[in-house]
């Protein structure tokens, strides 16, 4: 084991950075301000091609970032959040592909976002920081793309919000997207998933720790962004998944269940995962991100979904899971039909699990087959 | 228009309260403890008849109380929370049966509960008051019910957390239920439902003004307990609904949906129902009666959901709505094969609705065709 490998043998991953947009010429963004400027956290797994025809951008959900597969260091007990499908001979092959990934826009870990100092006042921005949208998340990283000599991207991926993101990618720049991989998204959140995001954000905002947004240097609004945190991850899960993995099991099992602070297994689950979210996580990121996908609207901004597509030149691969009630499967189906009428290439596939919504950040055979073929057939098509 | 009847020319209605278990004697509950004096609010409509076979006790759900049918005084803006289901001629009709309903021991409508003054201390009980199960709600109704000289119920009705105490009665009193009507409910809640519940909780708990419970007197947790209702919302609703409801349309139309602080309507109602709620309900409350909720488990309690209704000698109608997503129709199915098992009468009807789960507390014709028939033929049954 030598300095580039980590504990598994394998290479270490680094986090890099770049910065752009510096004022007064920024980026213009969604809502019509000029904003700058923008630092942009990102990672690159394999190695670019001579014709740069093997680059994939990874686009992450909600609580992702850049790191999105490897090691960091050499005690780094976690891999990225989609090692098990971006290594050599995984679905995202890196002998084969270049693939980058970024921390989007608003976002917590590198990217400027909430937390950022502001660099005219010395102090992070808080609710200062402009409005982002997918689109302007999405106008980043064609920054980054090009100012790492990208020309076109065999493939713009993404599960969720990354999904949306790459739906946007293949609409706002249609010459440098072969192919879209769309998992478990929509072209608009539902009224129900609006309805979720705004009780997380209502959690946040009345921790009394959170103070209008500038608590940085102070004690964080953790109970809230804990809260928030739970009741996104019951709605990652389906009902069925949940029962398997905890009936109604007592965490400890000698309660007898006539004691108002027994815990049921379930409650236990929630807040570890709503204690291991705040170590990591902005609150104030979790209030812009859930407002750019709730913003999410293809059929509001071009009329219809049909119109939206009308212009892209992309191969879609759209997948959805068949227990995921936070984006269901018609919802791609909406997708999938509005490319059809456009005359569009996609390949739809409803994957048959009992995980829901997450079923795309686990270990899932039959997706990852899907991406694997997906890519190779793209990749053989612009290489001939 | 005389004093005893209302702007709509019916009678008013009067919300009376029953004390008991005065201690030492008190009322032994489930956990082991002696607990008293319980005072019970109820409401009765309609008139018992000579022989005292009329008598039908409907059981509220987490939210409800006493008042469930007509107006308490001249100008009370809205009559009781079932107030269309009960009354001449519907179906719960006044003209033929004596109709009860009372507040649930851990509420806070008139019934003791958490925020009732402790007599041993002088101030409210808050987290002093002891652990309540649907069993401890049960036995103080079984108290009224023998206060009111009533020794047979022809029916005992009730949806979701009124459908536990319903199915509850038939197990503990055989003898003294002809017959239920379980409505949108189950024989223990998913682990998906405690996880809501959870959530619930959490917001109360997190709030600044909850103070472990001992905020009366001082500024209550409204925010938290707003947050709990708005979560709760969420899941009363079906996706569909709230599609139907809301799409993605925005509360001001001019919103261009670029600016963090403007709302989806969906958003805005919530807020209002959540806003609606504290006005009118005691956050401990919510507590006590969700865990109560929790830990109803007849298949914990007898081994089996069969082995509950072993002993049952009531006829049950059995109800789900069909986008019920809390209370879904499989865990309807689940307490109609146990009876069937048992060999028990029983009729089952999944009605076909987007209303989800909150379907049996609006007009639904079909719900009110089935009560109606089902407690006609009964009363029938007893009557000859």
């Amino acid at each position: 084991m030598d300095n580039f490998t980590d504990k598994h043998g394998s290479e270490l991953t680094e986090t890099r950075y770049f910065t752009f947009a510096e004022m007064p010429e920024g980026l213009k963004l969604r809502n019509g301000n000029t904003f700058g400027p923008i630092t942009v956290a990102y990672e690159t797994y394999g190695k670019i091609n001579s014709t740069g025809s093997n680059a994939i951008l990874i686009c992450h959900a909600l609580s992702g970032n850049a790191h999105a597969a490897g090691y960091l260091s050499h005690d780094d007990p976690f891999p990225g959040w989609w090692d098990s499908y971006i290594g050599p001979g995984r679905a995202f092959d890196t002998d084969r592909y270049f693939i980058i990934c970024s921390n989007v826009l608003g976002g917590c870990d590198g990217t400027t976002g909430p937390s950022s100092v502001n660099p005219d006042t010395g102090v992070p921005y808080g609710l200062d920081f402009p409005f982002v949208t997918i689109l302007d998340m999405v106008n980043v990283q064609y920054h980054l793309v090009r100012h790492l000599g990208i020309e076109k991207l065999l493939a713009v991926a993404g599960g969720s919000m990354g999904g949306m993101q790459a739906l946007k990618w293949a609409i706002a720049y249609p010459d440098m997207v072969s192919s879209v991989i769309a998992i478990a998204t929509s072209a608009s959140l539902s009224a129900q998933g609006i309805a979720f995001n705004e009780v997380g954000r209502q959690a946040i905002i009345n921790d009394r720790n959170w103070n209008r947004g500038q608590y940085y240097g102070s004690w964080p609004p953790d109970a809230g962004l804990s809260l928030a945190r739970m009741i996104g991850h019951i709605t990652y899960l389906s009902e069925q998944h949940m029962h398997e993995k905890f009936v109604r099991r007592f965490q400890n099992p000698q309660t007898q269940g006539f004691d108002i602070k027994s815990e049921f297994e379930v409650e236990s689950y929630l807040h570890h995962q709503g204690v291991k979210f705040v170590d990591r996580f902005d609150a104030n990121s979790y209030l812009y991100i859930t407002r750019a996908i709730d913003y999410f609207d293809l059929k509001k901004d071009y009329g219809s979904i049909i119109n939206a597509f009308e212009n892209v030149l992309a191969n879609f691969l759209v997948v959805s899971f068949s227990s995921d009630w936070l984006y269901p499967s018609s919802r791609a189906k909406d997708i999938v039909s509005a490319l059809r009428v456009n005359g569009k290439n996609v390949i739809y596939t409803d994957i048959e699990t009992d995980k829901g919504h997450d079923a795309f950040l686990v270990k899932n055979p039959p997706l990852e087959k899907n991406i694997s073929n997906f890519l190779m057939r793209e990749f053989e098509k612009i290489s001939v």
